[in-house]
């Protein structure tokens, strides 16, 4: 059992409705040695890949992209939501439901933040559906650029997401993977 | 001059309706760099100080509040914006007024994550009218905490925000501010 897995067990909670609440270290109040441990195991996962820049979504990504791009030692982006009219700068939109706001959000990287000679590594702290993560594919492949790889904390594998980006070819990297969980017994498993 | 200033005026422009747009490096693209630079003067400028927390607020602050907490090696926590229903927690709740949004904001954190024992370094990239700290301020004292100092990156000299919170006797240090600018000449002065 990794550092995460261990983490998640000690720490979290499961709620009905297959909710896994771990906003007490990750997305809410952040456990900064934890946060370092994912950064260190991303970037050791990706240690054979070239990369110029990691790409997130606002806001619990961030954190995880700062400490990666703080490793990695490379410019930090991070796609904005919701309404797009505020700046009059030229994006590069995609789109992408949210399951917890019931509404299609575009997502938005202003043009000159994403190029063609991108090596992009792709970073959240969850994975469900991928809707966020393919809307964050979609705006590195209108800039030209490449996805080089995608690096999860927490990925949920009873939804579909990660196994449409593997089935997709994309390298997905997540630090740790539930299998199942039981909000009555508490019972998490994870996937090895 | 310090480097931040530096930064604004090699990097930054300023748009009609007295706007800093400085996106490419601090609040959309982060120059890395740049933040563990922020973090360090941060530190430096606090170090007199006992912090035992890193209070920000979605989205744009969690990257500085990121790099700081991992100097402190304390937690951080992240206050969030909107509806407050999604989740079943008891909050601390407060308000801002959004000029970006032309609307009033419901900001909370979840009662776990601030006590009466924490002693708060607020941190955030901007500081204009001062909407968002105060209710960071409000949120720490309604759990009994103590705000011991606030940390900005950029201050707009012009608005009201810095001069109200010294005048209510917080320690606040904020590394440019910013005196007076100018679209049509791209003049940028700074207070010092």
């Amino acid at each position: 059992m990794n550092f995460l897995e261990e983490k998640i067990l000690s720490d979290g909670t499961v709620k009905q409705g297959n909710i896994l609440k771990i906003d007490n270290f990750l997305n809410h109040q952040i456990d900064i040695g934890i946060m370092r441990q994912i950064a260190d195991e991303l970037k050791h996962r990706f240690h054979d890949v070239e990369v110029n820049k990691i790409l997130t979504i606002e806001a619990s990504g961030i954190a995880i992209a700062t400490m990666v791009g703080n490793l990695y030692d490379v410019p930090v982006v991070f796609a904005k939501k919701g309404e797009t009219a505020n700046s009059t700068d030229d994006k590069y939109v995609s789109h992408a439901y949210s399951f917890t706001h019931k509404q299609m959000n575009n997502v938005f990287v202003s043009q000159p933040y994403l190029n063609s000679t991108d090596r992009v590594l792709i970073v959240d702290d969850f994975l469900a559906d991928g809707q966020a993560v393919h809307a964050l594919i979609d705006l590195v492949h209108q800039a030209g650029g490449e996805v080089v790889g995608i690096g999860i904390a927490v990925e949920k594998g009873q939804q579909n997401g990660g196994r449409l980006l593997r089935e997709e070819g994309y390298r997905l990297e997540s630090i740790a993977v539930i299998e199942e969980m039981d909000w009555k017994t508490q019972r998490i498993d994870f996937r090895h």
